[in-house]
């Protein structure tokens, strides 16, 4: 397991050394980590990378090499760096779990610890969450574009890195994706990676025909044939054909074939026509090359026939909003064993953030579709069977008033003390979890373009809360 | 050090299995690895991630669970299993040093070992390729923005994962940021890593002057004050200037203040008067959020007072185009000796590769400054006593020759027969490569919005050769 620890930005040790300095050492505080918005059209994310942020935290420590290149920094005393060397944590982590639907200013993973430890993980924590979010909301828009279509992850030589690539694969899995090519992630969450041949496997053979032979020979059972390195029409997909029946005649039904070029609305008709006169109208037609979920949907509006798309950089990347925001911000201090809510001011207003120690519910009607989420103080507490009014989180004097709904609560504990109490779910049960979530949620909230709002509103309490310190801050 | 050899896509090994079958497996076949576009507006790229790649090579193997893993996939047979298992790689590798300014479509790796190994290596090759030259361009440009200023790597919260911010904040240093926020970057390449305080730290004490004079007194030498979390030029600076006066008291000067919010021209010049009034002309500004190299441009044009930019999400990402289009294509095959050219051609003509075993020459003029790149076969030679006619790439009637000129040949062995040749420099020294090669190139190909194409032609028998193959392919 690595170790990340030192994967950190220099200021989190700067200011634990501050607080080290200050007696401030363990001084409890509260951090909310939450995302501001996602700089495109997408309005919901799928939660993603806590099973990771998990393993972050089991293997916290530093090693004799670290302390030795801290000290080489010439800015730390000795008394700090043998408290480094001794450190755990021993934070209480609570999260909303993985493939849950989540909304911008939501709080996502909230964290209290002595301010020592809770600070030294902010970066690392937002660098895994904030990765894999991004690419399970991605996956998420590309396999709602495919309107029941199988989506593969193709993506890992275009992705930024290796980790990229292997934890990219993990989200676009729990984003919906139905596998990957990458056989590191495969065998990491025990899954089959899946693939087949590329370009320089028939570039090896004398012909293209030679080539496919050979493949339809070692796998009969899963053939599917590259069928655009010379020619589509007139020699990839007539070759395919005179092979497949050869493998018909030897028992056994072919894969189909993959187009990785040219116009793929039409190759891929004509292709459909070829396969089903020659007799194979089961045989599937994959396709790849700079995809993503509106150039999909625009191949489908075409009539394009595709049942496979194997899509690479543009989820690896998010190519269109490649970063998620998330942020990692001060809610609250402990002070003689009271909470004492913070807030951040800034001139930019959407950059103000949400005071206080908070839990985050979503509200469900009778039907158990999603109604809003209600962000809420930590010591107040709902009662179902009474009526609830919530408030548009922009245009106040818009309310509704429920009755008749089910509440849950979002975050589950991840860490007590320390300790961690939460085992993370197989890949394949997250992935089930975020399907089941989506049916939760009406089809405009899930719109690719300009989706409409869903309802996230602040409790009563802690809107007083927010804006009496607002006032206060202002007046100071 | 992690061992990335499962990190591939599943069709290598469906491939590998393939040849393993057919008797090919010792066939000797050379990749070519290049970019086809980088779909930005930027002509050059930075070379970046060789050290990266050799470490993958030197740790290529496989262990018993990979074996394991690949049996349960049940495609392989026993024999190929056990010779994954002895697998090690025993191939040539040479590639353009880290810190050149390359072009696309030039060759920037050469692989040649038996086409069992060399189809294995591929995509993790581009996987470490492509993200770090990606962030190497990205970065260079936002150096060249700030015309002298300094730029620090800030993005690592932002980054895909953690791979994206350790090696991305390598490849930034490469492109020429002066240092990175990344304390694991900065312990793996042996520099400091860099930083302050975050808003945390001032929301953690009573009053931003009680933060400041803290900070102060525990980093005396180093005081750089973040200013904007409640008020920037009613609270922060001043606050600033006040603890400031105290430090010099003491007997230290302070190194400045940062601004993360707001509008960076206006406040800059605003603090920069403040400063400059205090008695603090010496005092930096530096500023950050959401700078990339175009939002730098126009804050020095309006007359930002800014001395150092961090650069954050959109330099870690390369936000604007977050993926090198890096491939890695077979283009030839040695058969009882001989080379047997091999090229890919496709629907789309700048998919079409250029065939057989090649070189890339770069040719300076007398006074040093880069002319022109040239593609050629292996087995030419060039003499420079001689004069030299090049080619346009695009419009060949356009030609120059050239007396008086030097040639360098940028490719460099790494691995000769399996064995490592190479030993990658520090980080530092391939830093001051990259701002030497910069140097040889005149501002026109360096210009951040269309620049001058720089010439990359193919020799005469490069040429001969690739189009009597088009035609034969297209007659066959």
């Amino acid at each position: 397991m690595r170790n990340l620890t030192m994967m950190t930005d220099l200021y989190q040790l700067t200011m634990m050394y501050g607080y080290y300095k200050c007696g401030m050492r363990d001084n409890i505080a509260t951090f909310d980590m939450f995302y501001r918005s996602k700089g495109d059209s997408t309005h919901y994310a799928i939660m993603a990378g806590v099973e990771q942020l998990m393993e972050y935290i089991d293997n916290l420590h530093f090693d004799d090499d670290d302390i030795e290149y801290l000290r080489g920094l010439n800015i730390f005393d000795e008394d700090f760096l043998t408290e480094l060397r001794n450190f755990k944590f021993h934070g209480d982590i609570q999260a909303v779990p993985e493939g849950t639907i989540v909304f911008s200013h939501e709080p996502l993973i909230r964290v209290t610890a002595p301010i020592f430890e809770a600070q030294l993980i902010e970066t690392a924590l937002l660098t895994i969450i904030n990765h894999q979010t991004l690419i399970a909301t991605k996956a998420s828009r590309v396999v709602q574009a495919a309107e029941g279509g199988t989506i593969m992850e193709f993506g890992l030589r275009r992705a930024q890195g290796p980790d990229a690539g292997i934890y990219g694969a993990r989200a676009a899995i729990i984003g919906g994706c139905a596998g990957t090519s990458n056989v590191l992630t495969g065998q990491m969450y025990d899954m089959p990676a899946m693939g087949t041949h590329a370009h320089s496997w028939v570039m090896s053979f004398p012909t293209e025909l030679d080539a496919f032979r050979k493949y339809a020979e070692l796998f009969p059972t899963s053939c599917l044939l590259l069928v655009d390195t010379y020619d589509t029409l007139r020699s990839g997909v007539p070759n395919a054909i005179t092979v497949f029946r050869e493998l018909r005649e030897r028992g056994y039904e072919p894969k189909g074939i993959r187009l990785d070029s040219g116009d793929l609305a039409y190759l891929s008709r004509e292709a459909r026509k070829m396969l089903d006169e020659a007799g194979f109208p089961n045989a599937i037609i994959c396709a790849s090359g700079d995809l993503d979920e509106n150039l999909i949907r625009d191949l489908k509006l075409q009539g394009a026939a595709i049942d496979t798309w194997g899509v690479g950089t543009k989820l690896i990347t998010s190519e269109d909003c490649p970063s998620l925001g998330g942020v990692y911000k001060l809610s609250a201090e402990y002070v003689d064993g009271q909470v004492v809510p913070k807030m951040k001011i800034s001139e930019n207003e959407v950059k103000i953030t949400n005071p206080g120690v908070k839990k985050l519910y979503r509200i469900y009607d009778k039907d158990g579709m999603a109604v809003a989420d209600l962000i809420a103080l930590e010591h107040e507490h709902y009662d179902t069977s009474k009526p609830l009014t919530i408030y548009d989180p922009v245009n106040t004097w818009k309310s509704m008033t429920l009755t008749n709904y089910t509440m849950k609560e979002l975050q589950v504990p991840l860490f007590r003390n320390g300790e961690r109490v939460y085992q993370s779910p197989s890949l394949m049960e997250i992935q089930q979890h975020c399907r089941e979530e989506l049916s939760t949620f009406w089809d405009q909230y899930k719109r690719l373009l300009n989706p409409h709002r869903y309802k996230v509103d602040l409790s009563d309490s802690l809107w007083m809360l927010k804006n009496s310190m607002l006032q206060q801050l202002r007046r100071g």
